[in-house]
């Protein structure tokens, strides 16, 4: 027990008992424990987004990630903590209580995730569903020492997933190992008519994705991380030359550029249009921060919408030339690691700052993992990213792996091999 | 000469034989006369749009469409009227006058690509550039009786176009033979980055376009047409079984549906965004009927836009499984064709409706070529479009030009075989 608010609902013994009975003991993931972040529907148990104005009402059905892992054989144990409505990059906006990083009291947990990331990198579970909108899987996954996956959009079903940009919010797995998420991925990539935005992994690679990635690159000017976080990015680069073939550097300015709209820009008015009927009356059941920052969304303009997207148009195409001579893209995942006192005293400020280097991936339709890298030199975690074009996910899972020192994932049977086994 | 308000602007006969004088003589359009829809920029030259307080600037540069037919050898001869813009179907919302259908002075030319239309079926070019966002490169073919074709989104360049809905806008051609579009398509396809939303020609076709289009579907139940068009689309049907090796019937409702969108949803509020500049203060260079539209979509909110994109979402979700059994879809390119006069009574009314069957297209991200499909029994000509997901382009060309009773285009010579010509 951590004793942190990392829960929003534990399952009773005997349910968690049920299910796991329930499971088949061949399953990939059978009986594997794992925690649901509370934006994300379990049947019969309400979905509360860190808003207990919501927890009267039980989910008539569980999300299509959900419904995956249990048909993979894994067992949930509860409903997990979040910066209230996902929005939010530290895990202190919540009713239901702030969580720090496992590493340090004083410092934040990350969010939105925060529950999810704490419940693994704890040890409560090996597994965690959380979800990804601007970095709300990889932040607490830095700030906790763990792994977040975020897949390219659509390939994980949102079907059951509260919105926050529906346009943009990726189911994200958490968990301690890159092989642990690799097996999640396996059962949680399906098609999905349920969710408009569902996308099927092409056939063939598309063209600009490297089936093993080789040249990665980083920034090629000094970033603006805090003392700490910079001594650390320095041994990670350092690391980087042991781990990928090619390393060179890129303008990641117009990344960055993309990365702000997502706050300086229309996409609140998404926020807002997604939950924005859940923010009146006001109340103590409402994070004041989460609450002034989406009310923000709704004097957004129409036009205001699609200059924006004019913007990240322009700025999409001048960051796509870089994917002809790159296969991925490290950097920090965040460019520091505040603490709760430092949220307090500037909660907009703050947070926004933390997202500098996730936001963009979403929006520029790529993927991305966040890794651990060693400890920064007071002993917090420190963590980077690998990211990557739309539907590069298992090459990335591949490079993730062998910065991990794990082993990289057998190649696929070729085609009649398993047949061939069960002929034998 | 029609007497028709079909240009904005003539070219002098000493710049023109410039032009042509400059052209290579083996190029593929050598010598080969165009128009330009106003909306489209041709170095030296203003870019109306149709608006006669933007003619004193001239445009410093051509469009890339312009300046890639120019390097074809085709020669520019002048710049065509269009409703003011961009903005309507009907061929009438210019204070540079109303165009009519070449067959009948009582019926609209239809738009916003009137004049190019009118100056292709008149015979005074065999080529015009036009734009299509909802119908209006597609709907004055229909009315004049030639072939429309409008592409896959970001294949054809629309650096230097002013836009109307910048994610839907696209360059189309205008011609009297689908052989003649072929021909200009080879020259025009070309990625841009000087276009943002710029797509290169994917390598392999993606999964669910067909090399050969063998399945035609057309609407499973009656459509509301006006009553000679009515017969004209039997007589379109009966000939499609000629044409097509499989004719079968699908629900077109959530197609029209998304159609819809373009006119109710939050679409407006791109078009103010892209020419409200223009729209104050009011005066007689302002169409009334496209500023009182276009002034709607500065009221349009920004949750509102994001709701209009969730609803568009989830009705391209339901129009998507219907690819995977079927290559091309039929439809009538307007369900009707109205007078001047009627278009006068009811400008909004009358001009939303000549857009049913053609909205729809570019906000699901389809390419579509119209079509000459015979004539009304009241002599006036009626179309028919094929319609296809991004990308069959080269395939349903290939339809197109079977149904117009043209060769199909000769199969790409196989790698190498040019070299050995040469070598020969």
């Amino acid at each position: 027990m951590t004793g942190q608010p990392l829960w929003t609902l534990k399952l009773d013994r005997s349910e968690v008992d049920e299910l796991a009975g329930r499971a088949d003991p061949e399953a990939p993931l059978a009986g594997v424990r794992f925690a649901i972040k509370d934006n994300i529907d379990l049947a019969g148990h309400p979905t509360t987004a860190a808003c207990p104005a919501l927890a009267a009402k039980p989910a008539g059905a569980s999300a299509t990630a959900v419904r995956l892992l249990l048909e993979a054989g894994a067992v949930p144990v509860g409903k997990t903590n979040l910066d209230q409505f996902a929005t939010g990059l530290v895990g202190t906006r919540s009713p239901y209580g702030a969580c720090h990083s496992v590493a340090s009291p004083a410092h934040v947990s990350g969010g939105s995730s925060s529950g999810s990331a704490v419940a693994v990198a704890s040890g409560a579970v090996p597994l965690a569903l959380a979800t990804d909108t601007a970095g709300s899987g990889r932040v607490p996954a830095a700030f906790n020492g763990i792994v977040g996956v975020k897949p390219t959009r659509g390939l994980v079903s949102n079907a059951g997933v509260l919105p926050a940009v529906a346009d943009l919010d990726c189911v994200t797995t958490l968990t301690r190992t890159v092989a642990a998420a690799r097996t999640a991925f396996a059962a949680l990539v399906r098609t999905d008519p349920q969710d408009p935005r569902s996308r099927p992994t092409p056939p063939r690679p598309p063209a600009g994705v490297a089936a093993r990635m080789r040249v990665v690159a980083v920034p090629d000017g000094d970033l603006d991380l805090d003392p700490p976080h910079e001594e650390a990015w320095r041994a990670a680069l350092d690391r980087l030359r042991g781990v990928a073939a090619h390393v060179v550097t890129v303008d990641i300015g117009p990344f960055l550029d993309a990365g702000r709209l997502l706050y300086e820009g229309p996409w609140l008015a998404a926020r807002y249009a997604a939950i924005g009927r859940y923010l009146e009356p006001d109340g103590p059941h409402l994070d004041p921060t989460v609450r002034r920052i989406v009310m923000r969304g709704r004097d957004i303009t129409g036009p205001d919408v699609f200059a924006g997207f004019e913007r990240l148009a322009v700025l999409r195409a001048q960051t796509e030339p870089v994917w002809a001579d790159v296969d991925a893209l490290m950097l920090p995942t965040t460019p520091g690691h505040p603490r709760l006192a430092d949220v307090a005293a500037d909660p907009v400020g703050v947070n926004a700052r933390v997202g500098t280097f996730t936001t963009f991936a979403n929006l520029l339709d790529l993927c991305a993992v966040a890794v651990p890298a060693g400890e920064r030199a007071d002993g917090l975690p420190f963590g980077v990213q690998f990211v990557a074009p739309a539907f590069a996910d298992a090459p990335l899972l591949d490079l993730a792996a062998s910065w991990c020192g794990e082993p990289a994932a057998p190649p696929p049977n070729p085609p009649g091999t398993a047949l061939l086994a069960v002929a034998g």
